[in-house]
């Protein structure tokens, strides 16, 4: 049956998933590319990239996706009304999702359709009533939860996940968001397996228990 | 040489060291036994106890320590000056320390002598004199900062411990004190590595660095 995953969503040992402060130039804000050193690039940026079981588990949170829920701030640094500025995201061209991929925002706007298979729709949606959209698209194939850590707190507390992956990172951010804010107890939801790896990180596998 | 030293010190995934409103009943709050129970007994409390990983890396937290500084919450659940209740910590008449142990206290009191080597003394102190006083009453062995964690903060942000081993166990407790607070980027004066066990927590050494 197909799944609700989170995926390679690195986070400090401090619980953040993102630093303060995102601008154009860092979309991690003060984080910079500390949470995501051990991952880049997986054919986004070219080599090198991670090795061995962690490149096994970056790879995987592509595997037997078709669709892709993210948030506003994943897409772009921008805040209210969008901007005439061209914004296409952050990824070029050929964006690497190769899917449909909802944006959920409060303001809507066209869709934009970029190589490579990857269409952007913008929803100003409930988690619910996105992941309906997203599973309609992906098919018999998986929904991917992207991110930001203000998403994944949502869709986490509206129990709509069967898999998440999280990647603990050996920083102390100090500053950013959480990402366990309000999931008080959502342990018991979920059966947890962790890996060390020798990048130093930590892959933590959340899987929903179903009676 | 003699280190300083932080061991078994469990968190939850969201970062707290113990969980909120510590009573005599309940000394980790609301926290119950949860971050420990990967821990117990460890020669404290009777079998079971850890296995394998959990239990060597348990029993190297008791190694070749000569003296344990610890803060007045880990001693007891009393606020301000001492009452006549005949406290004399929760570990009964041989507590587990076999060392001198100095409780950080604004309120000094005369030393308790334990069986089995214990003596408890009180000491109105900065870390650095607290960890003096520990170093000259461990000889050539290691002192051990044994928390709660407000004390583990203040250490390492004194930059006073060569060695802390924390054990991440997979709860979200959401409230209570958090070990990291006040201490982004302490990473980079540490060399960490981990390990994942079967019993579901991470081991992770964090060792300090000298150049």
């Amino acid at each position: 049956m197909a799944k609700v995953r989170i995926q390679n969503f690195s986070i400090s040992v401090d619980g953040f998933g993102t630093g303060e402060g995102q601008t154009l130039e860092d979309p991690f804000g003060h984080a910079g590319h500390r949470l995501h050193d051990w991952f880049f690039p997986i054919g986004m940026f070219g080599p090198p990239g991670p090795e061995g079981i962690d490149l096994a588990l970056a790879r995987f949170g592509w595997d037997a996706v078709g669709a892709e829920i993210m948030g506003r701030h994943k897409f772009g640094p921008q805040r209210g009304p969008w901007p005439d500025d061209g914004w296409e995201g952050w990824w070029g061209d050929e964006p690497p999702f190769h899917t449909p991929v909802f944006v959920l925002t409060h303001h809507p706007r066209p869709s934009i359709e970029k190589e490579g298979g990857t269409t952007f729709h913008f929803l100003d949606a409930s988690p619910e009533e996105a992941l309906r959209r997203a599973q309609e698209a992906a098919g018999e194939k998986d929904v991917r939860i992207g991110g930001g850590v203000d998403l994944v707190r949502q869709f986490l507390a509206a129990d709509l996940v069967d898999e998440m992956h999280l990647v603990i990172v050996p920083l102390v951010l100090g500053r950013g968001e959480r990402i366990w804010d309000g999931l008080e107890g959502i342990e018991s939801r979920f059966r947890v397996e962790s890996v060390a790896t020798p990048s130093g990180v930590v892959h933590q596998m959340w899987s929903r228990t179903r009676d």
